[in-house]
């Protein structure tokens, strides 16, 4: 089976191939064109008289319940990131793999993180064939030096249950860490040792997969409520020490900036949106994780106090700074896909306005609407932004693969969507004439906010003219990267060979881009 | 296309068609022995693109909610009973059906009501074909007097779920009736003017319907939380005046019983469960809304409160007894399907323990498992039962179809199935040397309680000989025929004809019995 075969150029003019792992694919046609039109992946009809009547699914060991799933050659095996760093099941399943001879693996984590590393070793030895998930840290190292047997494929959160949901990803086993289960497979996040907040990441593979294996270290007796992973969607229990390390399941930065320039993006992304009219009493807001997220989430709520109106709702990852803003009655809603901190878990455990969602809620294109068009603005990051707008956040600039899309693309579909970035990285410009690897097409990125002034896509005539009068720096994009040029020079080319060794999809399955095998 | 063809007999010996208004069946091959080898239906790919990016799907009428839905003739469209006799909106869908001219719709309820007994007229004038659900008083009537155009198919509420799932029902159409709901389809039956506690009924419909619309009269700003009914599966969202008769709602018998004979069936029936040893810390148990099982979860509780014990589990059915029990700490968990009074609606939106479920949880048999075979015990009703305890739910001694499944069929695969029945009514026995209708196979039922003895089945050794020693009068079954022909003499056999006019599903989608016409 070839990697990849023939190449076209797609509607962002990106070459991309027409075939992956031996699979036929779209190239990416702009927003909104590709319509899908078959029917969703069917998985087979099961039967209560081949369960255990007394409920009781429970089996000695995860391997166990591997072989007796089938495990075989070539299958797909899925995993979930809510316990992000913290993470030990992953690579269990890939040393009882190895253990049992097994060869070619698919693995499918919603996300992987650097604990994951070692895989490289399972990559390298024929175990594991391909990822398709995020291929972070070490493992798109790996990936970029053209290692990988298969294709990467790339997809965002939403992305990823579109990819299950409709077939192109056919589960064989999904390993559903949690946190809490019952001997039924009833399974939630929200408490137990290794509490991580929610199980979304998991629905689509729950719903799916052929087989369904929770593994878990803190067993109750039936029912285990609430049960965000339903039981009745389970095959095997399994019941382990140590599911996931707490203290390395809150990770990524939780704490404000306090770097000036990073406070003042925050400050002035706050700013433009108060300008531009978007906090009003009801409004919706996401922000990620990082410090200058945060911040702004933190200017907001302090808007929101002063003039004594609230946020009906705010998209997570969920942090203390939220849960606070949820507490204090300056929002009505948190709808949480991913806790980022303790104070996330114990707020969705305790809160009835602290909501677990999904990607299939929040992000999934083919569904009948989602949440992220919703959403009145969103703020993110990007690796890169180019002139047109076009953003990066998979690679770095020297062609390195080292992130995963997560929900980012999905968030793009927010009626305004802000990127505040520097501008510039260790005297790298980070606006650019072209992005290495365009992530999300410019039409749909509104704003970028950087420590120098702030550009509108031309294509915003309103916020345009919102902002006419405005104090803040509004400047273009062209002349925020010349200043960028001024001060750092022009950003050297990452030296990329033709070979492609991963793909990123679009949030509908069409391919928006091809990432390159990077030359020494 | 004939109503039926060629019958054959299945595995209790009752003749049944293989052909059911020209769709192949299968006839019933005993418990657990049909094996299902297809895959669960495939509803079609939706985009966003298609959706309305702000999640406004509103539109002015359920008539042009129908006709944007593209209904025509033939269509299957669906409704659910959680507004019980109180239902306003299943009647305007075949109001404007006929005012368009449509004819020969499938009517696919999950139960239906005497508020519903006007759809007759449609069925008569050909607007409707036939019901796939429950044919109750006047549209059972109808039905028994083979009036009805296509044969009717009943089907337990699991068996709903099962069909729904496996495609042997394909819905063009839902309607979900909402207390309360958002603009992007969301719906809750929690709260609101006609809040009816949950809408889990409904759940197949929005998970495979093809098109999915929502009517409330109790719209909320996004998001409405709970969302029991998720938008992401909704197409359109329709705001009338009132969308149910919060009086009506609530209906059944929903107090104790005051008969001295059924207080006697309720109290042997809670002796039994004691002496039995179901009565436990940690028990679970179903009782149904009737005046005899509200009093043995009366006994029950006491019982508990007693010796210091609690339930994990009830599955409800829920009221305001099970509630009591659950507020006064002796039930953990109320898993509930469906709400009989307001008490149960305030309890499911307060309490965390009041658990909303679905017949996907609770009754799927084709699952990988589901809820009903871990109850402890679950105290169930019959028309008539017969010497190899066989039962019968649907058809009176005249042969009049008069009642739904319900969730009857399910609920036999608890660990112990008892059915406290009075030996006669109006002075026709009720256990008799055969059914009218089977609609549960003997070897699920254990017991049966009857107000001159009880009978366990004798496949039951295990509780035979847990009773041996009790005071209870420990009867055959056969004695207890004997005894109740020897008061009213022998019961007299119902008119009826060759002719098939519906058929009872099993909970495999397997046919167990068929109805036939009465004879005037």
């Amino acid at each position: 089976m070839k990697k990849y075969d023939k190449v076209v150029k797609n509607a962002v003019g990106r070459l991309v191939p027409t075939e992956v792992n031996g699979v036929a694919q779209h190239p990416f046609m702009g927003i909104g064109k590709y319509k899908p039109v078959g029917r969703k992946y069917a998985p087979q009809i099961a039967s209560c008289a081949d369960y255990p009547a007394d409920g009781n699914k429970t089996i000695p060991t995860l391997k166990d319940a591997l072989i007796k799933s089938g495990l075989r050659d070539g299958m797909v095996i899925s995993t979930h990131h809510h316990f992000r760093n913290g993470d030990l099941i992953a690579i269990q399943i890939f040393e009882i793999a190895k253990e049992l001879g097994i060869k070619d693996l698919v693995w499918v984590p919603s996300a992987s993180f650097e604990c994951q590393s070692v895989l490289t070793e399972y990559l390298a030895d024929g175990t594991i064939h391909h990822i398709e998930g995020s291929m972070n840290g070490s493992l798109g190292r790996f990936t970029s030096e053209g290692k990988m047997k298969g294709l990467g494929i790339l997809r965002s959160h939403g992305g990823r249950y579109q990819a299950i949901q409709d077939g192109e990803v056919v589960i064989d086993i999904a390993v559903i860490a949690a946190p809490t289960a019952d001997a039924f497979g009833n399974a939630t996040g929200d408490r137990g040792p290794a509490a991580c907040g929610l199980l979304g990441f998991a629905l689509a593979d729950s719903q799916y997969a052929n087989k369904v294996v929770v593994v878990t270290d803190n067993l109750v007796p039936f029912p285990c409520i609430p049960w965000q992973i339903q039981g009745n969607y389970v095959d095997y229990v399994v019941v382990v020490d140590k599911v996931g390390i707490p203290e390395k399941i809150v990770s990524g930065t939780t704490e404000v900036t306090k770097s000036p320039d990073r406070l003042l993006l925050a400050e002035w992304t706050a700013q433009f949106c108060d300008e531009a009219g978007i906090i009003k009493d009801g409004f919706s807001f996401q922000a990620g994780a990082g410090g200058t997220a945060l911040s702004i989430g933190i200017y907001f709520a302090e808007i929101l106090k002063e003039r004594g109106m609230k946020s009906r709702w705010a998209r997570g990852g969920s942090n203390k700074y939220l849960v606070k803003m949820l507490e204090d009655g300056l929002l009505d809603y948190i709808l949480d896909g991913q806790t980022f901190d303790l104070e996330g878990v114990r707020s969705m455990r305790e809160n009835e306005g602290h909501v677990n969602t999904s990607p299939f809620t929040s992000y999934n294109y083919h569904g009948k609407g989602n949440f992220s068009s919703m959403v009145d603005v969103v703020i993110l990051g990007a690796t890169e932004v180019d002139v047109n707008f076009n953003a990066n956040v998979v690679t770095h600039s020297d062609g390195y693969l080292l992130h995963g899309i997560g929900g980012w693309q999905n968030c793009l579909h927010a009626k305004c969507t802000i990127i505040p970035v520097p501008l510039f990285r260790d005297r790298i410009p980070v606006i650019l004439d072209e992005v290495t690897t365009i992530c999300g097409p410019g039409e749909l990125i509104d704003v970028i906010v950087t420590e120098r002034g702030i550009a509108i896509n031309p294509k915003r005539t309103d916020l345009i003219e919102k902002m006419k009068n405005s104090k803040l720096p509004i400047r273009t994009i062209q002349e925020l990267k010349e200043e960028a040029e001024r001060i750092c020079g022009k950003a050297a080319k990452p030296k990329l060979s033709d070979e492609i060794v991963a793909v990123v999809k679009w949030v509908d399955g069409t391919i928006i881009d091809s990432i390159r095998k990077v030359e020494k």
